[in-house]
């Protein structure tokens, strides 16, 4: 007897069975929307736009690449700048992974605190956590989502990441916003302490209450089960306490710096098929479903990526 | 110099300043609260509702204990009472963890699919997954929670459990909500096919559109990250391909039956210190923050739970 193991995540992946198409219509689960969307709804990422990051091989020998797309314009430019300079100064190279923190973050740089930064960075301040101006949004997802609290009204995309808003007649302000594997600067007490040398990603629930408090400048879009798989630090806030439990961070390059970086595209998050995939997700009913949610939270609408033959 | 150490989670740990102390106001953290709560704010749980799950050691040899509390009533009781008979009956000895989906759920139990249930199980349906009557909930809270989507109005806490619910004149309904750690039911297809054997827990960011589908039994309150830090299982929906990736089940037993087991205790999610705490999280104004978020989805606000004296 086949029991109990399709499961959950038939959620996510499973087919509808033929046996139920005597409904009176079937609804194609959000994967095959995404599997049928055709070749120009996806947009390429410039390698450029990528920044590779090689861990030191797992203790069975595995190498662990992590991929970062980094935050388009208008959002963070300040400090996505000192990060490619950072790459390209290779700060990164023989730094670790410091930090571990369950349903939180993990997060990296230089844990001597000592190493010098490159010449140049610019001081970027809490004034760069948002964009003070409207943005254009595809309005045919408002419905979908659920607003994110109660004073920010909307949430979309902007070039394939997720951001939020405020508009009234006399202003208006956009801004990233955390959902699983979004990259962020970290910083300390005072909001313009974070240069981008030190970096965080997100392995939990969206940690909502840090949108507008830090810089956002990425996501991982492949090879985040390196990161959220690693153990949890012991020490405060997920700190490793010893030394020998950091992992080493061999290198941190852009992707065009990289000579076998993949190529990724992702769903243009403006398309029709985007646009079903999200509808879908929000109102699950493929077969496994009884009662459809009704709405979703943004951070629930992750944004296909994939692969590109190149 | 001492840069970018504290950051990000500062959010969740560190106490104000003495520096800041000049401004006009100082808000206490969220953690600050909850240690200041009470003796009388924090509720025990009983060793009958706990469930003690022990894994093999890790590759160092250390333990793994996991500690899930069972749902209380009026939810998901049939399946409680299946899980209760599951372990008695030490069914899932010998048993192991058998996926691990980044971002999704860790799933348990037999995957030979052959062991015998033991005799008695309750056949549980759809119907079970709602409760159909309205609850008390402490309205306070409403104010501070985003609603879960467009047709759920409002989520709240019963008896330290997320639940959401649905009221109009004529008709009311009420049911336990996924978050980070809570435990539910795995199954096929069809809504009936779950007794409790195949059990998951949520490692990602809240899964909203299985409420209602799927009934939950619980939640992990101590040790999840043996689980959420468990490598990703590579096949489809993150099933472990190979017999020896799979992490044994030493024994799965009630707290009561446990010689070692600890207690524990949960703070009163009616009492004013938690809905202080409620409020804190929703709205941080403790010196990291500059732009409090003005509301939070209730999977951001995990209700405390800590060891007990015995």
């Amino acid at each position: 007897m086949k029991r109990y193991l399709l499961l959950v995540a038939c959620a996510a992946l499973c087919a509808p069975l033929p046996l139920l198409a005597q409904k009176a219509k079937i609804y194609p689960a959000p994967s095959e929307i995404v599997a049928a969307a055709k070749a120009e709804a996806w947009v390429p990422i410039k390698s450029s736009d990528l920044m590779i990051m090689d861990l030191a091989p797992d203790s069975k020998g595995n190498p662990r690449r992590v991929v970062i797309q980094l935050m388009p314009a208008p959002f963070s430019q300040g400090w996505v700048g000192n990060i490619r300079k950072l790459a390209a100064t290779k700060f990164w190279d023989g730094t670790s992974i410091n930090r571990v923190q369950d349903n939180y973050v993990v997060q990296w740089g230089d844990a001597s605190e000592k190493k010098a930064l490159p010449e140049g960075l610019a001081v970027v301040s809490e004034e760069d956590y948002v964009f003070p101006e409207a943005l254009t949004r595809p309005h045919s997802l408002d419905p979908i989502f659920v607003p994110p609290n109660n004073i920010i009204r909307w949430t979309s995309f902007h070039q394939g990441f997720p951001v939020a808003g405020v508009a009234t007649p006399d202003t208006a302000s956009n801004w990233p916003i955390h959902c699983y594997g979004m990259v962020g600067v970290g910083r300390n007490l005072s909001p313009d302490t974070g240069s981008g040398a030190e970096l965080y990603t997100v392995i939990g629930h969206a940690p909502r209450h840090l949108d507008r408090n830090i810089a956002l400048v990425g996501r991982v879009i492949e090879g985040i089960e390196h990161m959220s798989s690693l153990p949890r630090g012991t020490g405060a806030l997920g700190f490793y306490e010893k030394e020998e439990d950091r992992v080493p961070i061999l290198s941190i390059r852009l992707g065009n710096e990289v000579l076998d970086a993949p190529a990724f595209e992702y769903l243009d998050t403006e398309s029709d098929s985007f646009a079903a995939y999200a509808d879908a997700r929000a109102k699950r009913r493929d077969p496994f479903f009884n009662v459809p949610a009704g709405g979703a939270d943004i951070c629930n609408i992750p944004v296909p990526v994939r692969r590109k033959a190149k």
